[in-house]
């Protein structure tokens, strides 16, 4: 039978030494491989039963080169594909990848420094532009009414994705303590969403900086028509331009999008920022060990982007006078979010479709699905960090009032 | 009226410059000193009134020359004493202090390593020695009936300190979501009264480990008035040398005398302690940024001492597969568990003359009103962190279970 193949199988045969090679760097995840021809290139395959279609050989062989980034770009474009669950395929990879070993931490940990000027401002703003500007339009197609593109928070995992979202918005307000009168910033507001509720509920004056030119102009409708005009300031800046001192120092899904290298920088920020009395909270999507991210998703998705371990997040108080009160990690939550967002995004594939090409439907399909895998199998983690002035003892007594609804 | 001090009064002028530099260095605390002969060295004084009284020169110059240390040894040998609330007195000091900056961090991130041996095997049973085995009858004087002596948890901050160290035990056990017949092992458990509690209360099985030869042989004498011996093995063994998989580890008190050149050794006992499915709880003082123990108290109360930062605690975590799903600052909790302890302690004064000699006496109560005035001020915090496997999926959707009573 395998005669038959001639000379095309002899290569297929050294293409496979290097396919079970490449696969055993990965931990020789359980995934089925299935080639352009139809001919089998690995048996087995995950409890999900999804398998990899691999439509010609040179896909196969920048797959071999650099699966890390080789199969999203060829995934995008198509010449790669997966039959079945896909965030159940990709969760079986990550669930096999091996760690950093303690000897390579500190080549990780030193890894981020090496290009201090990656989140400098103009490029800063590039990244962000590359991510955020695409469209509002775009994102409401998948996201819940009040337009939180960050973690939800669900009391109940059975609540309603616009629910869960509102939910982490008391979470987190709660969390800060907010009383009516005082004043808050928040760094990296998104489509406006917290500010606005932080001021119409719990009667605070928010300064909000966002460096996405879209968010800003929509935020700014959002508090026009919500008659907040006077109470949230939307200000289109870089965080390290913030001014003043306030209450409440509040950031939501930006530490990301920082860089470890300019910790210190934020660290120093917040420390000025704040009055005696004040307080903070950073969400932030973390790892449980200092790690770059994946480069398919820092190239094509998010540019800049370095999920923090806790001991890197620790960089931005150590050194500047800040005590950790809290950290709470939400990493199954923000499985459960990204359910929701993908389960939206695929029933919103016509209207997709309809606005951008092929490769950006199934690029985003990916980092969707590759998110929910990430945060399943906890290749990520997500964070929430809260902290006061070393020292200050006006602090809450237990977090009981976190859990009174 | 100056002129009649005479050459006496030139010398100390020359002192007092000395004092006013150390003064300096210590961050100009508000603090009144007054000489042997009645002199005042130092105007002003703290808002409680209360000032420092040096009794000879010798012990000036020796506090001149290093005031961390020498100021415990003088004020032990009553040498210098404090005329007032010597917990207020040093709380004044500890709110001054110059905070390691973030230049000089990476120094104290590297000064517990320039000596890994500090806490080998031997050297870790002569320091706890040194600290627990002085008597469980001079314990039994001032701590609560149990016997726990570590941070009480307070819903209520009016609550009997009884009741306070039953609500820590019930505090890390929820943490802990114990299920009766799963096994936990305890690294570092005093007086054995988590062990036991756990047992009981939550019906599991409990491997206990100490160094302490006087705490374990108490220990043992519980378990067996209690009827637990078959549920509670009270071993007398270095924590390194912990065998079996277990459902859950936990440590309560330990990890301070630990030092951070072994956290790790301690992370890859951990994990190769846990079952695919368990979770762990580390209680420690800590600090908001690396820095060494006072040299007093590491010297005279507790050899080997470290309290960490969290950076520095997530060094147990981050190489080895942990990921940390909650840390709980309880800083003012221990606050308010070193008053009852002080105040106990005085209570019993004249038991604790009777047991031991002046010197003992008063190198306790500096060491008792020192720790209120480090957990009030923010010089020291207390640290509960939760943790499980990287990626394993079956543990709690919020963290309300810890607030149902």
């Amino acid at each position: 039978m395998q005669s038959g193949f001639g000379f095309a199988n002899q290569v297929f045969g050294a293409e496979r030494l290097l396919l079970e090679r490449m696969l055993e760097s990965l931990g020789n995840p359980s995934v089925q491989i299935v080639l352009w021809d139809g001919r089998q290139a690995r048996q087995g395959g995950d409890a999900s039963g999804a398998r990899m279609i691999v439509r010609d050989r040179g896909a196969l062989l920048k797959l071999i080169a650099d699966p890390e980034f080789w199969f999203g770009e060829m995934y995008t474009s198509g010449r790669i594909d997966v039959d079945g669950d896909l965030a159940e395929f990709i969760e079986t990879i990550y669930r096999c990848l091996p760690r950093a070993t303690p000897g390579t931490l500190g080549k990780k940990l030193l890894a981020p420094f090496s290009d201090a000027r990656r989140n400098s401002l103009p490029k800063a703003r590039s990244n962000i532009h590359h991510h955020y500007d695409i469209g509002n339009q775009f994102y409401r197609l998948w996201l819940d009414r009040e337009m939180v593109y960050t973690c939800a928070y669900f009391p109940d995992p059975t609540m309603s994705l616009e629910d869960a979202q509102v939910a982490k918005l008391d979470h987190v307000c709660r969390k800060l303590r907010l009383l009516p009168g005082e004043t808050v910033v928040e760094a990296g507001c998104g489509w406006g969403t917290l500010a606005l509720h932080m001021a119409k509920h719990y009667g605070v004056m928010v300064k909000a900086y966002n460096i996405s030119k879209e968010q800003i102009a929509y935020s700014r409708q959002r508090a026009s028509d919500a008659g907040l005009k006077n109470r949230v300031e939307f200000i289109e800046d870089d965080y390290r331009n913030i001014q003043g001192k306030f209450d409440a120092f509040v950031s939501v899904g930006m530490l990301e999008h920082v860089g470890v290298e300019n910790y210190p920088e934020l660290g120093a920020l917040i420390e000025r920022s704040l009055k005696h009395s004040g307080r903070g909270l950073i969400h932030s999507i973390g790892r449980d060990y200092p790690s770059s991210m994946n480069p398919w998703i820092e190239r094509r998705i998010f540019p800049g982007a370095v999920p923090p371990s806790l001991s890197e997040m620790m960089q931005i108080f150590e050194p500047f006078g800040l005590s950790v009160l809290d950290v709470e990690n939400l990493r199954l939550h923000y499985a459960k979010t990204l359910e929701h967002w993908l389960q939206r995004y695929e029933n919103a594939a016509d209207s997709v479709s309809a606005m951008f090409d092929p490769e950006f439907v199934r690029a985003w399909r990916l980092y969707l699905a590759g998110s929910l895998a990430a945060f399943r199998s906890g290749a990520m983690q997500l964070f929430q960090v809260s902290f006061a002035r070393s020292g200050y003892n006006q602090i809450p007594w237990t977090r009981q009032h976190q859990y009174l609804s």
